[in-house]
């Protein structure tokens, strides 16, 4: 049998990084029709309780309706068009939707419940002039939407990457992201490409140059090996968890088991989720793309909540190591993007071995794209 | 006879407030064929007092000559291009418009008087460099101009909007603008297209909701209804002009009639001015379009010139209302604004019945533009 | 024989100071095409020093290498793009240029000495992931760079220009710049587009009007006359240099004659370089292009070694000096610039007779640009 070894991977070239065109096809193809994340479950444990944020250009309104259920919209008003809810998030505490503008009002399931002095126009419909729908669905704690009309279940995208990821789907369940609570939350704004940030999750090839932290509590990292199917990263001995010291100040998280203990898994729920599951905290990144070559990343650090609750609870240990991590991360990042448009990057640069796995997520964009290569 | 309702009535498409292209088309075709208010003459007494500006994207440069009259060029050097004044306002002490660059002067009616070293150029005429002229009339105090070159009569724009709005043309005339002087002046830079501007003074469909003071000193406001034509807006019991108070602490403007007495009248002058007629003071606002999403608005509070000279003159109860009105409007402006791209209003909104009168503005925008619903 | 006077000499129509299309097509043709000058060799004295800069949209790396040659590449890594080295300027002690991201390392003659993990790549040939090359050329001190992969040398560029301004080439030579030392620098931000800049130090019809302190050493200069060709500009009475007082603190340059004692010359070498010789110092201006109408001036003030490191070297007096008359030309290019896109500027200005020589400059950019009048 002959050992043949790994061939030369190309990256995308550089024009798919930095061109105004190719990022519009983007939120046209990947963001305006995938499921994407917008925020956490959690934040909004009330009926009212509501968050605001842009998809593919789109201003999205998500909020918990009177029967629990979160709903998302179109935050525009159907009358004249103004911005309804203009705070990142906050509570209805009226329960309803009322547009500041002309109080044409909305009930927290988007019916207009309200249009002062409309009585009187032929044919007005309120039904008709409901807010504008966004199917929304909750998965593992995360709410994701999807601004296609008719779209295939959140499942049927989120799952089967968890599988190719992690060889089952009872690893990451055991987790129970979705009954945990936010105990730190921090928002990172990023000078590249949206692209560049998954790249760089995907891949420890960087680690042992750019992780010195990182590296010392995971050996395998410092080898640059981050990806393998399955098996999780093992910290070194004596390493109970990611933070500063490697030691863990808060029990395990419920439902672990013990072959849970010593490990860290990262994966890539495209297009915009990257999970980091520890043995005491999990830990999500969401992307928010802002442009071509620029990315607002939101970390929240989720933890028990008994452990959210308990007096004196300090999250600071996991927030700082990470804080480190990412940043280290991000500087790299715009050092790439700085250079995509140079005739050096026209063909793109190439992966080494240790990274080729990442080439299957450019031939992912291409397919979604419509292209190949 | 049957009685019959309004109709639903479609605003414009949500590009017509954020295209840069239709922006643009506006330019060429509203800001650069109609006369547009560029300021007011009272400002500008002297001979060599002058003002700059931007029309549809011209340097503008308005000049009061020897002779008294005002005088419009554009801001240009015909040498190498330099523009001549920089400031917004101010007065040429020696009477001539001189380049800073190489010292060519012109008259303050525009011709080139001095143009160093051109004596021995073959075939130079002076006569073929002076400014280049841009149509200039003054109308109600009003210093409007034109970039057509024999474009028609201002009054022919102007005087059928009064007469349309007021039922005559006296009424106007009674406040006798252009002998006025302007008391204060504030300047607001507001992130919304100046048709939203324009569309949120047209109706009072919002001033219950949005303008509470106002609402209590116009009971009619109140009720929405701004825009009716001929009558004027009357005051409340006890209220006798529009400020914090409802008190008026200066005479009648001379010429007003006893009629005059305790109305308000609103009106629109297209493409940019807003004339609001108090019993005891005028208020004219001026837009400046900026950009596609982004208008500035000049408010000039003008009063009697001996009220204007009396010691102790305070014209703050005047400005401090509108001024609170006004922020009231722009932050629903910039609302719209921010909406206005987004797939939920691809087809526009609709005017409630109150604000029907408004589709006229709509339509006069698509005529002006060449183009049909 | 008939006298005939000076015809009326046309300037490049308006866009082309400020269409982003034409910008873009000078960066194609003209920056892209060109020797063009990116700093002066006796900043980078040592094995390992650089500096980077931007050239017509390329990042580029200038280093001077084990051997004491300067080299230029594009300042990327072949790996993942990221950008090299980020600072201005810097000395890489361990004379390697190595990646921060994933530590592939080059020498400073560009070739890949040092690649982690990429052993096991079939097929990986380091020396084809060398950095990219661009060739550089020394000449009288100053870096030239240029983005062609076979470029004629660099003398034809420039001395035809020498010998066409000064009349021969000794003089030029006799100022020895590749000798001097840097005594002062100062950068400038100037909202202009780079031809104005140029054609502002073309000629000195301005002189008089806008550089009282110059016209007063320089009495061709009060009178216009900057570009005679040969002779250079003749010091008034008692003035040794150009300093604020007219005094010379210093010795005349080594290799000057007893005729350059009282001499100004001024050059132009295109695209991007103003060379100014005084009996006891050099002026270099160096323009960087940032977009239509903006350009970066970078000056260097250059004296005798011996001088620079005298105790107590203070190049004030010629830093002052030329920090002024720069300050008074930057605001002229600014004024021109504003007014470009203007219907006044449609078809450009006119070059007086005393300006007709700049029209040979406006006739180059169109031949660069494959255009003609």
């Amino acid at each position: 049998m002959s050992v043949q070894a790994a061939a030369i991977v190309p990256t995308l070239p550089g024009r798919y990084y930095c061109d105004p065109a190719i990022y519009q096809l983007e939120n046209e193809r990947i963001f305006g029709r995938l499921w994407t994340c917008v925020g956490l479950a959690v934040a909004l444990p009330q009926p009212g309780d509501y968050l605001t944020t842009e998809l593919a250009g789109e201003p999205v309104l998500v909020v918990r309706g009177q029967d629990g259920e979160l709903r998302a919209f179109l935050n525009v008003c159907r009358h004249r068009g103004a911005r309804l809810c203009t705070e990142p998030c906050g509570r209805l505490e009226t329960r309803v939707i009322q547009c500041p503008y002309h109080a044409w009002s909305y009930a927290l399931d988007g019916r207009l419940i309200g249009a002062p002095n409309m009585r009187d126009a032929a044919g007005f419909s309120p039904a008709a002039f409901g807010l504008v729908p966004v199917p929304l669905a909750c998965w593992e704690g995360m709410i994701w939407v999807n601004l296609q009309s008719d779209p295939p279940p959140v499942e049927s995208q989120l799952v089967p990457r968890v599988v190719e990821r992690l060889g089952d789907r009872e690893t990451f369940e055991r987790y129970r992201i979705g009954e945990l609570r936010i105990g730190a939350s921090v928002t990172y704004d990023i000078a590249a490409n949206w692209k560049i940030v998954v790249e760089n999750f995907m891949e420890c090839y960087h680690c042992a140059v750019v992780h010195p932290e990182l590296s010392q509590l995971v050996p395998s990292f410092r080898a640059g090996y981050a990806y393998q199917q399955g098996i999780g990263a093992t910290f070194a001995e004596g390493v109970e968890t990611l933070t500063l010291t490697g030691k863990r100040t808060r029990p395990l998280l419920p439902g672990l088991r013990p072959e849970d203990d010593r490990k860290y898994y990262g994966l890539v729920l495209l297009p915009n989720v990257f999970v980091n599951l520890h043995p005491d905290y999990v830990l999500i990144h969401r992307l928010e793309p802002l442009g071509p070559g620029r990315t607002r990343v939101v970390c929240d650090w989720l933890f028990a909540p008994d452990v959210v609750e308990s007096p004196g609870f300090d999250p600071s240990d996991a927030v700082e190591f990470w804080d480190l991590v990412n940043r280290q991360d991000w500087a790299m990042c715009e050092r790439c993007q700085q250079s995509m448009h140079s005739r050096a990057y026209v063909e793109g640069g190439i992966f080494a071995p240790i990274e080729a796995h990442i080439r299957r997520f450019n031939d992912w964009v291409l397919a979604q794209l419509g292209e190949s290569r």
